[in-house]
């Protein structure tokens, strides 16, 4: 039996070694080119860091389907399902252009100084450029994306999760901005929003190896309701972590959610509880706040059980989405899907 | 020999004609769905109004290359060149919605409160709606350009070309909020920025029927060429109508280029002959200037010859425009694309 610190070794090694790859193909899709201003600005988040989660499952989801030992085969030439070869790190960089689209412009909409421990691209640059910048990522996701070389009857179907996924990103980001001005949400509210804003991108890295490569249709849905279910749940492990992870760690105040009256599912949860949870607070000022009234704040959620409560939910939907996999072919790299899924909720940060 | 006053009226008779399909088009391609203020500030300008001139020609582009005379033949069930039926209005509809996406971003950059005689969008609602209503207009274009029902090889080649047209505006935007800080620009750069900001977007308009109907590379060529070229004329011709036409019909204060600093044909030109363009107009606020000041700018730009070389410049891009078409067949749709070329630079407003 795997231990997760032993799980959390291998996924972070494998998720190295994508990332790797993922940071040197990013240049190549993405150069600085003219105006370099604007091309600098829409690379500054992508090269400031990242976890590079959701083309690490993407990539290893196409090592599952195309039953291929892990790193073993170049992603720039991939075997489809039909014996032709594919480029699916194109897919994979996609995706987390799309993601840092979404950061560039949520950061504004949500006036954010800080994102990985850098400023904020509308902060180091300005407001104009900001704008810009998220959206050539957004069209050069688009470009990247008809890059890889698949059938056109894929690619076009590609397009049309691509699209719709970045439809549902935005529709989530504006029931999240509607509901900082509403005292009550319903935990299925919420979870329709994280839906929406956070799990429909991992839905799609899921999925998206799959419709490149050929894989049937029961195939492709099992595998967008793995990254449905695993991208809720490591949305509800980001709402914890943020209350509960040192600052310096998180690269942003902790507590910064509940400060700014951001709905999560564990104040959702303890609303529900009876707890006052716009007196948890008293400022709106994260540069205001203290560490002791986030203590406070925290032991009160604690006490309500809202913090079990969202684990708990994580929980069931990682294994909702694990169960899934069965789709799979049985090999190495499914089990390291599997290993991703845990480990989105076990993290540290 | 057709009078200005003739063509005129013909062309906005069919502009008016298609205008009015359009319109109908639109709720049923973008209804209001929920989260329904992000909708409904999608739509706000939308349906405040607009020519739809892009939409025009892709349509009359359409009738010219499947040889049909000119509203005849629904565009939801329209003939491409082998036999099939396509819905050629999702195309239209699509470039209409990119165009309206990069109105509401631009205003945000632009600081601009009035378009089309209503508040922009980020006045109207906030900044956050704002930018959220374009990156959901942007994504919702992509899906739309989808449903066209066009064979996937074709339907992947009109995606490349709305892909790179979005990457090509921002990097236009960009260059044209850079040239607003720098005192030397040139024709020929002046003249690029136009090609990406503006020119783009017809030139996509008038290629994409080709693409989608199956047309030869020569034709999708001299047709993108054609839009380049009507484009180009176009922005020329708006940025002279900034200058000369009374603020109401304009929709916003008259010079209001010359008082932001934008860089135009007329400015880059004037500067040459040697008119002190910083000096023209000493207010940076629209609110402050008077008509009086305006007046004098003008009569300074006019005496240095550099609203003469912005209409002649116009003119000689229309009539290169209007060359390309002998590629189509010699029909009433060909001729109709004609009279829009020479509508554009004729135009009152």
């Amino acid at each position: 039996m795997t231990t997760p610190e032993a799980r959390e070794k291998a996924v972070l090694e494998a998720v190295r070694k994508r990332r790797e790859l993922v940071n040197e193909a990013i240049p190549e899709e993405l150069p600085i080119q003219r105006p370099e201003r604007l091309y600098e600005a829409s690379r500054y988040l992508l090269d400031a860091g990242g976890k590079r989660l959701r083309p690490t499952v993407l990539l290893t989801t196409a090592e599952a389907l195309a039953n291929v030992d892990p790193l073993t085969v170049d992603y720039r030439e991939f075997p489809t399902l039909d014996g032709e070869t594919i480029d699916i790190m194109d897919a994979a960089v996609s995706v987390e252009v799309i993601q840092s689209f979404t950061l560039i412009h949520d950061d504004i909409m949500d006036d954010d100084d800080l994102r990985r421990g850098v400023p904020a691209v509308h902060k180091e640059y300005d407001l104009e450029t900001a704008i810009l910048a998220g959206d050539t990522l957004y069209s050069k996701a688009f470009e990247i994306m008809l890059e890889t070389g698949a059938k056109p009857e894929r690619a076009v179907e590609a397009l049309e999760i691509l699209a719709t996924t970045c439809t549902k990103i935005c529709e989530g980001q504006s029931l999240d901005v509607t509901f900082e001005n509403r005292a009550e949400v319903s935990p299925e509210e919420y979870l329709e929003m994280v839906e929406q804003k956070t799990a429909v991108l991992y839905a799609a890295s899921a999925c998206l190896p799959a419709i490149l490569l050929g894989a049937d249709d029961e195939t492709i849905d099992a595998l967008y309701g793995y990254g449905l279910d695993i991208g809720r749940a490591f949305q509800i492990q980001d709402d914890v972590l943020d209350l509960t992870v040192p600052s310096e760690k998180l690269g942003k105040q902790r507590g910064s959610d509940l400060v700014e009256n951001k709905q999560t599912l564990i104040t959702v949860h303890a609303r529900s509880q009876g707890v006052d949870i716009e007196g948890l607070i008293d400022t709106n000022d994260v540069d205001a706040v203290t560490e002791a009234e986030i203590d406070d704040a925290v032991a009160k959620l604690e006490a309500a059980g809202s913090i079990s409560y969202a684990n708990e939910t994580a929980q069931e939907l990682v294994e909702q989405g694990k169960a899934r996999l069965e789709v799979l072919p049985d090999n190495e790299a499914r089990d390291l899907l599997c290993e991703i899924a845990d480990y989105l909720i076990e993290r540290g940060y």
